[in-house]
């Protein structure tokens, strides 16, 4: 059996997400869709709305055949990094392709992406570090670096395809053999807020349903068992997960600690610690805070991941562990349907690092950084529900019923 | 101008200590009282119910002359230290006695018990060392090393005969010119729970407001000016402090750190942070978690002090640096009367550091814990509060209209 992997975070898993799934098993022309999903908090830098129990559960009910976690150490990174993880657990799980989403469906512009950049590789080093040293942002120096080597093959100022490419960089730079696919996203954009038909961007399903709750709006824009386990899990936990619900515990964790704990924090770079602590005594919301610290050299984005590492007290040196390794340790396995049992069945073999299911007692050294997110992630939660919450972990995978 | 000096929590100050002030004066013979108050959080490791400047109103309202802020470091500490940074900042500002409060209100036996241990050291060391090597908490193995010794001048497992007969060893000790004298105490026991008459313990007023808020019972036991302080502390901050009130950022401090992180904290030894680890995954609440990592060699008061450097993150270095010192760095100047004043403008020039009154950004350093554990303590309430409350810092000293 052949498979495909998907690079998700199904925030939560709505139309454009089950129309891709169906779309790849044709492109790639596969029985096995296997999805890397990010687990508690969000590349952006931004907690999950519901728990990635909920998650998978909604993805292998809707098509989505193995689910594995990319680990926290990976998920809340640049999307280089992120892309890097995502691949290469990808890799270890055997796929021949990958297929992401983007806005024109064709893959030779990020072919062509990739050749371009190499061949002038100095060049645009050279114009990306300029940029920085003049206080841009990463992607606002690395989008005139671009400019500079004259690529024009694609947009690499839009979110979707920074990841695409990024995706794309990592397998060719890592010489994987998987061939990169690319389907088109109904939906035009990622950063649409308004909700017009049942194909909507995850954005726009999370505004929606934090100004209305299940409006007919929200509920038409999610596939049936996703919305059931949406409400499933805000049944369970009384709310779902925002930002603001964590502040008073960020807030606190920044009060507490001295700047030179902060700086051990990863993220915490070029001084920022004492930035946070100047700024949070002002501060009065998540919202307010970004608004204090935001500069030209900040994106909201990296704030945010920053933000992420400090709630989890996610250190420098236990992040750096994962970096640069050639394979990641480990496979977390939250979920498969039975296509996705049969495929793990004959493939498990060639899978060199150990599979993990539930939280044991002989894994959860390794899973150390993932458990504590999930922990810190319920933290916004009624203590007696954080403890019925957390008994998930120990109950995996997730199967199809 | 003499000066006598008391050492207090006035959590909250009732008529008991106002009866402590007014015949301190008498038997010392002073015009000016000088008191050491603990500032947030308090020797037994607990939050005081309303913040130290409403208490140093109060205080100096009632007859106190001057108020000063016992250092955080000396402040949450075992009865030793305590009584030693109390006795030591006493002794900076110039007083010539020191009256604490006793069961027997006889001075005697407080001097007889310093020179028999003195006269015993070794014996006395020797069976404390064995009965702490044996598992018992600090206060029950030094009870047998006391019997151990034969010393039955005063009993010392009751708290008050405990911080008396340290102050005496203390002022001996570091043999300061300063006598010490002890006045009857009205009430009691420390301990009693319930309200009889109008002169009762701190205990007993706490826990009836926080069973049936300003009833008679409980107002009927405070000067009017102490009562009016409390009422405009509960309007303003609208709630008093418990510890419950701390348990979500506790718990999440200790969920969020890493054993290693957790044992730099002042009082996590002899591998307390497993234990603090292992417990808070089912602690509900401060209570219980408290029974669940009581044991016999850690009492709760040890804990709960344990528990406010966690909550304030106090490293054993930070605390460090005030072990030991021949005198405190700084007076912190919290209130005082027009005698204290007088005092004051007299005394001043012998006073050999800094005597700080508001927080300004050339006392910050200095200040430094003092400021955190005030931040700290405000986080029960919510921010904007938080924000108001915090500008009492920079408006020191309070002064008797």
């Amino acid at each position: 059996m052949k498979a495909s992997g998907l690079i998700v975070e199904y925030n939560p898993f709505h139309f454009g997400h089950l129309h891709h799934v169906k779309e790849a098993k044709k492109k790639a022309n596969v029985d096995c869709i296997i999805a890397v999903m990010s687990g508690s908090f969000l590349q952006r830098g931004e907690p999950a709305i519901v728990d990635k129990f909920h998650r998978t559960k909604a993805a292998i009910s809707s098509g989505v055949d193995i689910v594995i976690e990319l680990p926290y150490a990976y998920a809340v990174q640049s999307s280089e990094l992120f892309a890097e993880g995502a691949v290469k657990s990808l890799a270890q799980m055997g796929v021949n392709s990958i297929c992401f989403g983007s806005e024109s469906g064709n893959i030779e512009p990020f072919l062509k992406a990739y050749t371009v950049i190499e061949k002038n590789k100095p060049d645009y080093e050279y114009a990306l570090q300029k940029q920085l040293n003049k206080g841009d942002s990463f992607p606002v120096a690395s989008q005139k670096a671009y400019q500079a080597i004259d690529l024009t093959e694609i947009d690499l100022l839009q979110p979707n395809n920074i990841l695409g490419f990024s995706y794309v960089n990592a397998i060719k730079h890592l010489n994987l053999p998987i061939t990169p696919l690319t389907i088109q996203r109904i939906q035009s954009g990622y950063h649409d807020q308004e909700i017009d038909t049942h194909i909507a961007s995850a954005t726009s399903i999370r505004k929606e349903f934090m100004t209305n709750g299940f409006s007919n709006k929200m509920t038409s824009t999610l596939p049936v068992e996703s919305l059931q386990q949406f409400k499933k899990y805000y049944q369970t936990a009384g709310e779902i997960h925002d930002w603001e619900k964590y502040f008073p515990l960020l807030r606190y964790q920044v009060l507490s600690q001295e700047p030179e704990q902060l700086s051990t924090i990863h993220g915490v770079d070029e001084g920022l610690e004492y930035r946070l602590k100047r700024t949070v005594k002002q501060a009065e919301s998540i919202e307010h805070w970004l608004s204090l610290i935001k500069t030209k050299r900040y994106t909201q984005t990296r704030l945010q991941r920053c933000f992420v590492h400090i709630l989890t007290n996610t250190t420098k040196q236990s992040i750096q562990q994962f970096i640069g390794l050639e394979s990641l340790p480990y496979i977390r396995l939250l979920g498969m349907s039975k296509t996705g049992q049969s495929y793990l069945n004959s493939y498990k073999k060639n899978v060199e690092v150990p599979i993990y299911t539930g939280l044991n007692k002989f894994n959860k050294t390794a899973l150390h950084l993932d458990e504590k997110a999930q922990e810190i992630y319920y933290t916004s939660l009624p203590i007696p529900i954080q403890h019925s919450l957390k008994k998930q972990e120990f109950k995996l995978p997730i199967m199809d019923e």
